[in-house]
């Protein structure tokens, strides 16, 4: 068990440079001003790197994995709405009635929902059941979870992309559920990033002044007193949890070890993000960034991700919302650099 | 004949305040803190006020009608592409071959192409052809177009919309297709928000510094030797041009007058909006910003017409290709709104 992240860690290699090149310069002979289609022809050549190939298939199908947790600092007064909205969410997920599920009806992405880690039982639902604990322990006054639990999430993550794309699936989107989570988030995207607990706390769901600055101080206090390196990403997940960012990370992880495109999602997909990126920075060449989400710990983990997102609405709902607005950009993107006539196809002098 | 735009202007009523009112507090109350899905929830709303219903249809099939002409001015130097580009592309979009084919297949839109004015004959192929005269005359020496000719431009647009509503599209999206195009629509933003030739004027697709200047130099002087006031649409569809602009105008009336959304593509669009606000205010009501182009006239536009992009990602390429791109975001809005459960439904207590 214990060499589970390291084994996944081997499998992961760099992009294909040459499938790059060959894309940027079929690129420059489609019949279109050259760079006229702006960020997604750097899109088109990312997925030409992810693949291997300079004329790459569409990535489809795609699935949008919902991980689901929740967390001990929810004690401390850090979100407005009760933890049993999580497993209240599964149900409505499961359901068929959330935003991200008509998202994906709309856009042809698939859904699925893994509890990773909720606290109230969801035995009853038609989900992945992967419970690692209910919820993890109280950051702010021990380690969210021990070495074995992360490396379990982890794992949850890994295994199931390595799953998904056995199943056919060509892109995996990121979502998530979990009260509280973006404390947890703050938190890791602070150790990643040298950024402080200020600049990266903000009102989640939506808390009044007075909860925000308790929830900053949480923040702050956590990080002084837990002290994780920006090189340890395992002892930062075991320090802050969450379930869900563990089980995100190893998805990411996963995404980039079987050459399929991973579209992250908000503020938590970021912090997972940047755990991956610690893991593994050549993991970066499989990500694409959603959206920014309102959160503004987001933007901060994006800088240092080192991606662009796609779509900037002021969204800061989570489910993987942001990531499945997306995923029709990407293949856009593909498409064209695939499907397009060159110049001398359209017997046009260029 | 005279006649017609006036008649048309009379079918255009604002949008169904009471829906409005009635989505904004059905958002209130689905499964998601309320505003979390940030601009998605204001498009949501405007597509209730356009179809008056709380729970509006998803807004399809969808169709991008690419309006194509030739450009006088081109006489002087104004782009580094010769005319005959125009009629080239008409060839590619036919053949399948754009990238606004690629974006429609992509996001199942279907794609109308059509002849309103260009210069290099294109008899042969399967579009819509409705060639007012081959190409503006160039608006930097005399008017552009007779009013009899725009008027008959204008008409081409809207009785194409109402056709394509009696086919049963349910959104209409604008593209385009025309060398030097960008052009006649600096000069008809500068008169429509009383910017500067310079603030306006762009590279189009891709023009070095030079020819910039030279193009600069064109548009503020026949913005002189015209002197349209914005009060005056068609006056300045005449000064300027073009076909396509008059017929864009058109079709956005027309998709208003049919109580269906209109999605904008960029500059040339945005210019054509621009003249459809000036006939009639409340067109606004319809239209949708598909995105903000990399042309600096773009934003000017959008400002005045008072329209939020959807997608921002420096595409300078036209055709429609942000139009089609937005078209998702557009349709996850609405299912949002329309499929969501409520907290009421989820049995969650909000």
């Amino acid at each position: 068990m214990e060499d589970t992240v390291e084994e996944y860690l081997e499998r992961i290699e760099p992009a294909d440079q040459g499938a790059m090149r060959a894309a940027t310069e079929r690129q420059a002979v489609l019949t279109k001003p050259a760079g006229s289609l702006g960020v997604l022809e750097e899109l088109s050549v990312k997925v030409a790197g992810i693949t291997g190939s300079a004329r790459p298939a569409v990535p489809a199908p795609a699935v949008v994995t919902v991980f689901a947790a929740d967390h001990g600092v929810h004690a401390q007064n850090v979100s407005p709405w009760p933890q049993e909205v999580t497993a209240a969410m599964l149900a409505n997920f499961a359901g068929g009635g959330a935003a991200v599920n008509a998202f994906a009806a709309n856009n042809g992405v698939d859904v699925r929902v893994v509890d990773v880690g909720v606290a109230t039982p969801v035995d009853g639902l038609d989900i992945v059941h992967a419970n690692i604990r209910p919820g993890t322990r109280d950051l702010s006054q021990i380690e969210a979870l021990t070495e074995e639990e992360a490396r379990a999430a982890v794992a949850v993550g890994f295994d199931l992309a390595d799953q998904l794309v056995r199943e056919g699936y060509r892109c995996l989107l990121t979502g998530d559920m979990g009260i509280a989570n973006t404390t947890a988030s703050a938190a890791l995207i602070a150790t990643f990033t040298g950024a402080t607990a200020v600049e990266v706390t903000g009102r989640g769901t939506g808390i009044d002044d007075a909860m925000l600055a308790h929830k900053t101080a949480i923040v702050e206090a956590a990080l002084k007193r837990h002290a994780v390196p920006p090189t340890e990403p395992l002892e930062a997940l075991q320090a802050y949890g969450g379930l869900e960012h563990a089980a995100l990370a190893g998805y990411i992880l996963g995404a980039a070890a079987n050459k399929v495109p991973v579209i992250l999602d908000g503020v938590i997909a970021g912090a997972a993000g940047l755990v991956a990126q610690a893991f593994s920075p050549a993991v970066i060449d499989y990500c694409v960034a959603g959206h920014r989400s309102a959160e503004p710990g987001h933007a901060v983990a994006l800088k240092t991700l080192g991606l662009q997102p796609l779509v900037d609405l002021d969204l800061r709902l989570g489910e993987g919302t942001g990531a499945v607005l997306a995923y029709p950009i990407l293949t856009c993107a593909v498409r064209a650099l695939s499907e397009m006539a060159t110049f001398e196809d359209a017997g046009i002098s260029s």
